[in-house]
């Protein structure tokens, strides 16, 4: 189980979306789209995904990082460290 | 013909692995992936998300927006103006 | 005290820097340099700014949300939000 | 002369302002300020600095760019890829 999991359906929806975005957009390609409306439509599917990872982020601080740090020890350093990390590769994509 | 059209098989592989990356997405959110896991995977889509919309954009700007400057006249100020502000969308996503 | 306050000289450097660097970019641009060398300045005190920000968050989460999630009760979810939301803010600039 | 020759004196403006919030983020770090508040500065700083990037991009294209197109050659082509790149490291900074 993790932070995500009492929302697992919500993703799986939310990813299924996602997942239709780049179906059109390869509609849009093979049908000739005109680029920049190919472009608007990569950038609404970029930030749906970012939504997605913001969303994850958030459950994965207050459940698995929450969790590790209420139980104290070197586990919690490593738990911000590594959602740090996965921040900083959000930020730099 | 837009500026991709040459290249339109290669961006409808690049698409189609991307589509593969959103499934392989649900996949993991589905088996209850490590969130962090899952976040480097969202990552890895954006990034190659953002990889194909650099590459239309630098077709876009090399055919579209080069041929209306060739012609010139008010169209070639408007198309600089329409790709900019796909820009602007794109840093900002 | 806050959770950058141990490393604050550190922080106080690195804006220093940066503030150096955006007088560089003032004096490129009053000299007429190349648009495409202040680009490549503006990109680099971005990522320099990015970098400060992404350290306070890795000190955020390890100090201030860390001892209130140890504390317990609504303000742990509330700084779990908080630090949620400056996350998103982040990754949409 | 370059393509942002004719808005020298607004970019310094802007670039100024961005000096006095980068000096604002010295005062508020030295002041021991809350996290959050610096982190939402940095934001606004950074969002500041990419709009100071996608204007310059905007007046490199509609008139380097556009220049070297109008010329044609070898030369247009290179100009084309040189933003790219730019644009680039701006979507990925």
């Amino acid at each position: 189980m993790h932070g995500y999991s009492g929302d697992k359906q919500a993703y799986l929806t939310r990813l299924r979306r996602i997942e239709g975005q780049i179906r059109g957009l390869q509609r849009m390609v093979d049908d000739d789209a005109y680029c920049i409306d190919v472009l608007t439509q990569v950038s609404a599917a970029t930030r749906a995904l970012q939504a997605v990872a913001l969303g994850l982020l958030e459950e994965h601080i207050s459940h698995c990082v929450a969790d590790a740090i209420s139980t104290g020890g070197p586990e919690a350093d490593a738990k911000v460290k590594e959602a740090s990390a996965a921040i900083a590769r959000l930020v730099r994509s």
